[in-house]
C-alpha cells in the first residue's frame, strides 16, 4: 500500500479515523435528539461514505442533484432525497426512471414544477414531493406558509403524487425560526386533513442544534470532513478536519513568501466567509493570501526560513465540498501513513 | 449530431466560430509584431484545440503542470513549455522521461530547484531550463537582475542542462516594464558569453501590447474563449467570449429572485475582479449575485417576468480557465445549433 510520502502533490487526503469520529457523533447526535439522519453526498460524492453513512443509521441519503442520485442509485444506494426542483423534460424523464428503481423524494416550490413531475410521474408508483419553504435562506423556497399550503395541497391532489411534507434549508442560525415557520405550515396541512411525514431541515453549521419541535430529519453534509469554515463557525475543531490537501513547496522568493503547487484549482476560490484560502493543518497561522489558478500564495508578516522548497505542508481548505469536486479522487490514509485511493464516484455531477 | 437543446444543465458550450477567430487573431497579432506564440493550453485542456493552436503557427504550448504536458505529449504535442520549478523525486522522474521524448523546457528560480534538475537530467538529452524573474507579479521568479544572472550562469555549467532564456508572468498592464528588466538581465548574461535564445512573457490581458525590444515569445491562454473579466480588462469584446454555461432557470420565488442550476460547482467561485459570479450571454445586466455550490442566484433590482421556470440561459462565466476545470467534458457547438462533445483531456491534472 502506498505511502503519504510516495504521493504527487497537490492531492487530497482523507483522515479515516476523523471521518470516522465525525459520522459516528452526528449520528448519536441524531439518535439522542430523535430526528433521522439523512447525509448530504455532495461534500464527499463517495459511494463508500454514503454506504458508511447508512450502515450508522441514516435513513437514507440526500444528493443536491439528479446525477449524483444517479451515480448512489447505481451503487445500489435505496432511499434517496434529491431537494431541488427538477425541471425540463430530459431531466423529468431521468426523474421517473430512477423513481422506478429507488425510493426517491424531490421537492417543488412553484405549480410549474409540480405540474412538470405529474406530467411525467406514474400512478403504479407515484413520486414523493416535499414542498420547500424559503425560511430565510433567500434561495428557492415559497414564501408563505399560504403558498406551502397551496402547493402541498396540489402534490396530494395529483394521481401520480405522493406529498412527502415539508423541506426548508435555513440560514445559519436560524433553525428555531425555521422549524416555527413549518410548524405552522403543517399544522395547516394537518387540518386538510393531508399528513406531513417529514419535516427536514438543517445543515452543518447548525448540526447540534436541539430542540426543534416540528422538524423529523436533517441535512448536515460538510461534517464528514469539516472545513476552516466550519471552525470559523464554532461546529468543528481544527482536529475534526478530515480533509486536507497536501501540497509542495516549489519556491521561497522572499524570506517572507511561500510559494506552493497548489492554487485555485487544488483549493477553489471559495471564500467561504474566512479571510485567505486555506491555512496549514499544523500552523493555522499560515493563510494562504492569494492563489492563481496552480499557484497558492502565502505573504507572511515576518520572514521565516521554514518552509524551505521541497517541504510538504497540509492545507485546510476554507470550503471541503468544493475541493472534492475538483480531484477524480482522494486519497484515504491510515494512521499509520498508509494510503488507499477512493474514487470521488460522483465528482462532476451537477447535471 | 445533438442539438443545444438536448444537452442537460448546467453544461458548458464552447463557440467553435468565435474560438476559430479568436486563435487567429491572436496568431495574426504575433505574426505582424514579430514575436512567437506558445499558447497555454491550461484555460482549454484539450489536445484537439492544443494541435489547432499549432497548426495555425504556435511554436508549441505552455502547460502549467506537469500531469497537463503528459497528456499533450501523449497526444503526439511535440514542444512544450512548463513554467513552473518542479520539486520532488517523483515529479522530477516524471520530468526525466517526458523531456526524453519530446521537446521540453521548464523553469527554476533558485538554486535548490536547478540542484533538482541537475541531479535528474540526463547528459545524452540535456534539460533545458529558463530563469524565471518576479517582474512584479509577486509569485515566483528571482527578485533581482543580478540573482538572475547567477541562476543562468548555474544552469549553463552544468552537464545535463541547458540554459533556454528567460521567463516572466508579469502583472496586467505592466509588459514595458517587464521588457526592460528582461533585457537588462538578458544583456549582462550575453555580457558573459551566455546565448540568451528565448525571452517569455505576457498573457492575456496584455495580448495586443506592441513595442517590446526583447520579448521573443508571449504564453497567453484565455484568449481562446475570453470571459467577462477580459472583457472587463479591454481585451476583448462581449462578443469575442466563446466559453458560456448552459443553466436552467429552476425557480422564481420572488418577481425580482432567479434561481439558476449553476452553482460554484459550475461556475466556480472566482471573482477575477468582477462584482457577481458571471452574467446573461444576451442581457449582461443579469448578473448572479450569489452562488451556492449548485445554485446561481439572481436579485433583480426590479420586478421581471423573464425569464420564467424552464427557460434556458448562456452565462459568460467571470474566468473561464477555472469553468472547464470543472467539466469531463464541454460542447462545441456550431452555427447551426448542432453540438458535438469534446472531452477536456487534462481536466484536474494539477499534479
Amino acid at each position: 500500500m502506498p505511502k503519504i510520502a510516495d504521493l504527487e502533490t497537490p492531492c487530497v487526503l482523507i483522515d479515516a479515523a476523523r471521518v470516522e469520529a465525525n459520522l459516528a457523533r452526528a449520528q448519536a447526535h441524531a439518535n439522542a435528539n430523535g430526528y433521522k439522519l439523512r447525509p448530504h453526498i455532495k461534500t464527499h460524492k463517495s459511494i463508500r461514505f454514503a454506504r458508511r453513512q447508512i450502515e450508522l443509521g441514516a435513513v437514507g441519503i440526500t444528493a443536491q442533484k439528479l446525477g449524483e442520485a444517479e451515480v448512489m442509485a447505481d451503487a445500489g444506494i435505496a432511499d434517496i432525497f434529491v431537494p431541488y426542483n427538477i425541471v425540463g423534460a430530459g431531466k423529468l424523464a431521468r426523474l421517473a426512471a430512477l423513481n422506478a428503481r429507488v425510493t426517491l423524494s424531490v421537492t417543488a416550490d412553484s405549480a410549474d414544477v409540480v405540474a412538470g413531475y405529474a406530467r411525467t410521474a406514474s400512478t403504479s408508483k407515484p413520486l414523493t414531493v416535499l414542498v420547500e419553504c424559503d425560511t430565510g435562506g433567500r434561495r428557492c423556497g415559497v414564501q408563505s406558509p399560504a403558498d406551502a399550503v397551496a402547493l402541498a395541497r396540489m402534490i396530494a391532489g395529483g394521481p401520480s403524487l405522493r406529498f412527502g411534507g415539508l423541506m426548508s434549508y435555513p440560514p445559519r442560525g436560524k433553525m428555531e425560526e425555521a422549524d416555527r415557520w413549518l410548524g405552522q405550515v403543517k399544522a395547516e396541512i394537518e387540518r386538510d386533513g393531508i399528513a406531513v411525514p417529514v419535516v427536514t431541515s438543517g445543515n452543518t453549521p447548525d448540526m447540534w442544534h436541539t430542540g426543534d419541535h416540528n422538524v423529523t430529519e436533517r441535512r448536515p453534509g460538510t461534517y464528514i470532513y469539516f472545513d476552516r469554515g466550519q471552525v470559523s463557525f464554532g461546529v468543528a475543531s481544527w482536529a475534526d478536519c478530515a480533509l486536507t490537501v497536501l501540497a509542495t513547496v516549489v519556491s521561497r522568493p522572499t524570506p517572507t513568501r511561500i510559494v506552493l503547487d497548489a492554487g485555485s484549482k487544488a483549493l477553489s476560490s471559495d471564500l467561504f466567509g474566512q479571510t485567505g484560502y486555506g491555512a496549514f493543518q499544523d500552523r493555522p497561522s499560515f493563510v494562504l493570501t492569494s492563489l492563481s489558478e496552480e499557484h497558492g500564495v502565502i505573504e507572511l508578516d515576518a520572514a521565516s526560513q521554514w518552509p524551505a522548497v521541497g517541504e510538504r505542508v497540509h492545507i485546510v481548505p476554507n470550503h471541503a465540498c468544493v475541493v472534492s469536486n475538483l480531484f477524480d479522487r482522494v486519497y484515504l490514509a491510515g494512521t499509520g501513513g498508509e494510503v488507499e485511493i477512493m474514487p470521488v464516484d460522483a465528482r462532476g455531477r451537477s447535471d
